[in-house]
């Protein structure tokens, strides 16, 4: 996702999705704030709010809270996030510093806390109760996610299905809801609504695969973390499983033992492993598998500019680079 | 509050309570029932889902779910405990070690997002819109309340407005939701819901005033933590502001070399101190002064066993030891 691609077109959605999530972040207690500001404008390319956006105006949803509303799923995400890097207990993240390592764990967990909560707020103020329980229901999910992701670091028995269950959690059930939400307040039929619903699922499994697959591919500087950082940290991606269950055992042995504890002057090595198993050329398959997933269920979508954004999203997010 | 009192009359009502937590908790993540059922059942007076059950009740409500609804209260309750042993780095709660040390932080800040969400869940199931406004305002001022209380650690200059701005929010805020969210099950007048709302506002500032003495006065094995664990920890509670305030400068400076570092053998030195300047007697003046506003709010609600059992809470929570 360049500059010449599809955010650049969206730029004004964008401009104005960054604009309430500056206003609504407002709090008497300056620290809230600050912390906010520190994981919500370093960079990220606002998915989730765009996703919202789309989907509301596609089922023709014209409310001049679009953008206040498209807030709740940044905020949630970044809740997330801040939660994540203190589990991780992670330095870096988008080439910063992580607010852990600014201000602490224990501000961080609460300045987390207080996001989720804002973007529940938020979300009352859409009106609709199904809002509500269908936010409830992907805050739970996303919990278990994370505490199934927890359970299984450095599990190297991981198989792809208990793999996809921790990205359908973690990554795919919040894009999901973004869309799904956006067809709430569209009032559409079940049908739509559902077509929608997949859809984000969908897209949303192909963007943690690729995320996945470029930790190991990717470029660091761009990436704003260190190459291998997942299998670094234990967390362990389809191309490692699809890697250790094709490997000799010597090259299986090898693994594991990066796997524990991954050096930087092991990249090249790790990387020519999965090349040699075709393990990144797996992933990329699973990956552009689900994006077909994502657009057959836009074949059930009304035409219009934003099925034709979505489909682009759909492309976008299988070939970024970062 | 001991077995002879509210807590034995409401026998039926804490045991339905600790049935429907139970019952509530099922994850397949086995680990999330395990840290969940660590933090709830290893003790707690069930006051917050309490206050709930008999505040809908003197309202008119008799579903069949108040139980169920009334675990919203306990969960919430739990979450932030949960995260609280996280932010102090706490090792020992009711007697017992932490969720933290024995499953280490970053499952216990994942359970705790968990039971946040799962009370929202619950609280989607009332049906009733304004409960999720009222949640939600609820947990933002309790986050940015941790918040406040983590930027006053050691903090020797808190004034006693400083300090109510923090119970109110980190403690008193959640009890009046409880009774608040009972009248609007019960569809009361908006004057007997605000009866109902201050009144469990004034009770939770009498219910963390007296804590904060106890934390000086109590006994350590019927408090399960150790005397003077505010003060170790760095959070300045009222006693200790109104010492400071009236101290001699000798005694304020032992006061403050306490505040950084209590040892066991200084815990008599300090009861002393706080003794000589009257802080224990005005702390207890202070929560009198909080119960006879809560018993005031009584007087504008319906006479009923529920009325009575509220009266009686507000005098055991004056003169509980634990």
């Amino acid at each position: 996702m360049g500059a010449k691609g599809i955010l650049k077109e969206l730029e004004k959605e964008v401009a104005a999705i960054n604009q309430a999530l500056v206003d609504n972040l407002q709090s008497h207690v300056p620290l809230i704030s600050e912390v906010g500001r520190h994981i919500l404008l370093s960079g990220g390319k606002r998915i989730r709010p765009l996703l919202f956006l789309l989907a509301a105006r596609m089922c023709g949803c014209n409310s001049p809270d679009l953008p206040a509303f498209s807030t709740i799923f940044e905020y949630l995400h970044a809740a997330t996030l801040l939660h994540d890097d203190v589990v991780d207990a992670a330095a870096v993240r988008r080439g910063r510093s992580t607010a852990n390592t600014i201000w602490g764990n224990q501000a961080v967990i609460l300045v987390g806390d207080f996001l989720l909560s804002k973007a529940l707020s938020l979300a009352v103020t859409t009106d609709r109760l199904r809002v509500l329980k269908v936010l409830a229901q992907t805050t739970t999910l996303m919990a278990e996610g994370e505490i199934l992701q927890l359970l299984h670091t450095n599990n190297l028995q991981l198989t792809e299905e208990g793999y996809l269950e921790v990205i359908n959690r973690k990554t795919a059930i919040l894009m999901s809801a973004a869309c799904q939400i956006g067809a709430i307040l569209g009032d559409v039929p079940p049908q739509q609504e559902e077509a929608l619903t997949q859809f984000g699922l969908n897209l949303g499994i192909t963007f943690q695969v690729v995320d996945d697959i470029l930790d190991f591919t990717g470029d660091a500087r761009e990436m704003g973390k260190p190459i291998g950082n997942d299998l670094k940290e234990g967390r362990i991606t389809l191309p490692v499983i699809h890697a250790l269950a094709q490997a000799t055992p010597q090259d299986r042995a090898r693994l594991q033992e990066m796997a524990h504890n991954l050096k930087p002057e092991m990249v090249q090595e790790l990387r020519d492993l999965l090349q040699k198993y075709g393990s990144l050329d797996r992933a990329r398959a699973l990956a552009r598998e689900y994006t077909l997933k994502a657009q057959a269920n836009l074949e059930d979508l009304p035409p219009g500019p934003e099925k034709d954004y979505f489909r682009a999203f759909t492309e976008e997010l299988l070939d970024r680079t970062y």
